[in-house]
């Protein structure tokens, strides 16, 4: 698919077929995730594919109460759980090196699990991203080491139906120019970039993307 | 181009041409940012696109010392300082509702970060995710207000050279199957996923990606 078909395709799914996903197709979403980049190349990062259903039923009880995810956590035809190493990304020789922290370890597994949301979203694949759970429980039940923490569960399948789309802010409010706050002199924009900025789409529970 | 072939395509650029990058072509980066989804849609992020020299050169001053970045973030046709707002990911109700506070501001900026690196490696443009400098100066140069900060500098242009690929650990050292260290059975892969593990591709200060 087409890169920016691919990324307008991209939605939220947490209702899914009973299909399963080929193994070629899983193949290129993991291929996908391990192109991708991270700081000075450290990939802090590790995947567990949770298919036992007694696993996916104690992952279900991590998640936050009502969390719209968490029927696709159990019955999803994939479900990835990512796993962050501390101390990698923005570190150097045992130190942290910038005022972030470890939240640069976070922020290479959102690159990194965009890669394969985006990447299932080019073969017509749903996904969501759930980071709305007891990282230290999910840990426990998939036997992650200290070091490292389970930081999204992702559920991968073919999409039950196509939700609403969720709308973004307006280019004009997001973008400045040399100032935050100076205005950016957009060129002419296409179609969908000049709307108001949308009413919120679910509530805190839900972690509509 | 095509999804995957972007994804390919990405590395870390640092040296450009000094050819301008055309407004249309510069919107439908700024749209596939603006696409990214995030924690409940919350969008916890602004761009500044820095074009003033005299603020393009104090950003350099932020840096960390030999930043390979450096003349980059000066000389780019295009400089792109990606902003974070705090309080929204992971929040509900002015309260953090995960152990991991505001890192999930840094995971949505991930999100958006390499949407917009990706996009640019769909129209052939180079980028490169710098991250280690003095927030805190680079929001006072560029007037970002309190809850607010830059989370990364992303020089943008055409590529002068197109350097030495970087190397990705192997999907076997990558993907588990339930448990952590549990080996996963792979589908047979195709060239370029069994290699080696790399070695790291420049030292702290390159974070080569």
């Amino acid at each position: 698919m087409e890169f920016h078909e691919a990324v307008r395709s991209r939605q939220s799914i947490r209702e899914f077929k009973p299909d399963p996903v080929a193994p070629e197709v899983l193949l290129r979403l993991l291929e996908a995730f391990r192109a991708a980049p991270s700081w000075a190349n450290v990939q802090p990062w590790e995947l567990i594919l949770v298919q036992d259903p007694e696993l996916r039923r104690r992952l279900q009880q991590t998640l936050s109460p009502g969390n719209p995810a968490t029927k696709a956590v159990a019955e999803a035809p994939v479900l990835v759980a990512a796993v962050g190493i501390a101390g990698r990304s923005g570190w150097y020789k045992g130190e942290s090196v910038t005022a972030r922290g470890d939240a640069w370890m976070l922020f290479d597994l959102g690159i990194a699990c965009e890669h394969l949301a985006l990447a299932a979203a080019a073969e017509g694949l749903g996904t969501v991203h759930a980071g709305y759970f007891d990282f230290a429980k999910a840990g426990e039940i998939l036997g992650v080491p200290a070091g490292r923490s389970v930081v999204e569960l992702i559920p991968v399948g073919w999409p039950a139906r196509l939700p609403r789309r969720v709308e973004r802010k307006p280019l004009a409010e997001l973008v400045s120019l040399d100032r935050h706050g100076n205005p950016f002199p957009l060129p002419a924009a296409p179609s969908g970039s000049g709307e108001r900025p949308p009413s919120r789409d679910g509530g805190p529970l839900s972690a509509a993307r």
